[in-house]
C-alpha cells in the first residue's frame, strides 16, 4: 500500500487576527456564513493575508483539491493500493476514504471543507472524510510506514520512472508532498528527500508522477 | 512532440434556446454579465440543462480546467515535448501555448474562458490562448500527426506504461482524450482506439497516464 501525505497544506479557517478584516467579513456575508466558518482563500482574501505571517503562501485550498482529485481518480486508488491523507499547517489531518468521490466543482469543494472543519466528519453516515488534530509526526507513527520519502526540490535526484521502482521495494512506503505553492517545509525534517526534476513542480504534478510511476510496479 | 487533444469538451456558452431560462439569467446577473457571455456550468445551470439535448453531460468546464492544469504543469510540457489543444462540442478549438500559466482558481478560469469566447485571443499581447472555429478533422489535418490514438473504454487494452513506449515509436503522435464526463464520442470515428484500464477513467486521469508514461521515453 502506498501512503500519500499532502503535508503542511495551506488549508485553514481564517486566523483570529483577521476575522474582522473587510475582505473576510464581506466574503463570509456573501456566502451566508460567519467569518470563522469559511475556508481561507488567497484569491478572495489577498488583502487580509498580507497581514499574516507566511501570508504569501497561505489560503490555497485549490492545491488540496487538485491533489485529491488526481489521487482519488487514479488507477492506483481504484485498485485499492493507495491511501491519501491531507495534513495542514495547523496540524489538522484529513483521512480520506479511497471510495470518496470528491466534488469536481471547486466551490462545492470549499463548501465540503467548511462542513468538515465544522463537523469533523462528512458525510455523517459514511464518514468519507474525517478530520483529527494531529501532527505529521503523529500521523507517520500511526501509519507506521517501512520507508518515508519526502518530495523536495533539493532532494536526491532520481528519474520519476525509477522512483516508482524504488517505492516498490517497500511494503508500506509513505510519500510526503508539500501542499503549499512554494517555499520549503516548515517542520518536516525527517525522511529521505527525493527530487524528480531540475526545477520546481506543482504539488499536483508531483502527486501524478509518484502515483502513475508506482502503478507500473504495484499493479499486476 | 506529443500532441494532446481534449476533444468534444463540454465547454460552451449557453445555447440560444436557454438564454432566457431563470438559472442562466440569474447567474449572469450575479456575475455582472449578459446571459450569452457566461460559460455553461452544470453546477449552476442544471435546471436549464435539462431542457437541452445531451443535457446530462453538458456544461463541464471543470474537466477542461483539470486536464489543462495537469498537462501544462507536467514535466513533459516543461521540457517542450507537449502541445495541448482543446476542441469543444461546438467545434471551437483552443490553441494553448506551452508556457501558459493557467489560473489555478476555478472561478478565475471561468472568467478567462469567458474572455476567450469574446475576444478569441487572451491576453491580447501574448496570445497564450487562441480560439478558432475548427472541426477535429480540420485540427488533425493541420497537426498532421504520424499516428492517431483515441483513448476509449472499448479500445484495445494496453498497460499504461506500455502505451508510453508505443507512443515513442512515432515522431508526432496525436492522442485524443474525450473532454466529457461519460458516454461516447459523438463524432470522433477515426484513429486507433486504446483502453488503459478495465473501467471508466476521468478525462484528467487519462491525461495524467498518457503524459507521465510518455515521459519515460520522450525525456533524456
Amino acid at each position: 500500500m502506498l501512503h500519500l501525505i499532502i503535508a503542511e497544506s495551506e488549508l485553514e479557517l481564517p486566523p483570529e487576527s483577521i476575522l474582522d478584516h473587510p475582505a473576510i467579513v464581506n466574503y463570509a456575508k456573501r456566502r451566508g456564513k460567519k467569518p470563522n466558518e469559511i475556508i481561507l482563500d488567497s484569491t478572495y482574501h489577498h488583502a487580509a493575508l498580507r497581514k499574516l505571517e507566511d501570508g504569501e503562501r497561505r489560503g490555497r485550498p485549490d492545491i488540496v483539491h487538485l491533489c485529491l482529485l488526481n489521487a482519488l481518480e487514479s488507477i492506483l486508488n481504484k485498485e485499492g493500493k493507495l491511501r491519501v491523507y491531507v495534513h495542514t499547517r495547523n496540524d489538522d489531518v484529513i483521512y480520506v476514504k479511497p471510495e470518496t468521490r470528491l466534488p469536481r466543482n471547486y466551490n462545492r469543494f470549499l463548501g465540503l471543507m467548511e462542513s468538515l472543519f465544522k463537523e469533523k466528519i462528512v458525510p455523517k453516515d459514511l464518514g468519507l472524510l474525517r478530520m483529527k488534530k494531529k501532527t505529521i509526526d503523529q500521523l507517520i507513527k500511526e501509519i507506521n510506514p517501512d520507508a518515508i520519502f519526502v518530495m523536495h526540490e533539493k532532494g536526491e535526484k532520481i528519474k520519476p520512472w525509477e522512483f516508482g521502482k524504488t517505492l516498490a521495494e517497500f511494503r508500506d512506503p509513505a510519500v510526503i508532498v508539500g501542499g503549499f505553492p512554494h517555499g520549503d517545509f516548515r517542520k518536516v525534517d525527517f525522511g529521505k528527500r527525493i527530487s524528480l526534476y531540475d526545477g520546481s513542480l506543482m504539488a499536483w504534478t508531483v502527486v501524478n508522477e509518484v502515483i502513475v510511476n508506482a502503478e507500473r510496479y504495484y499493479l499486476p
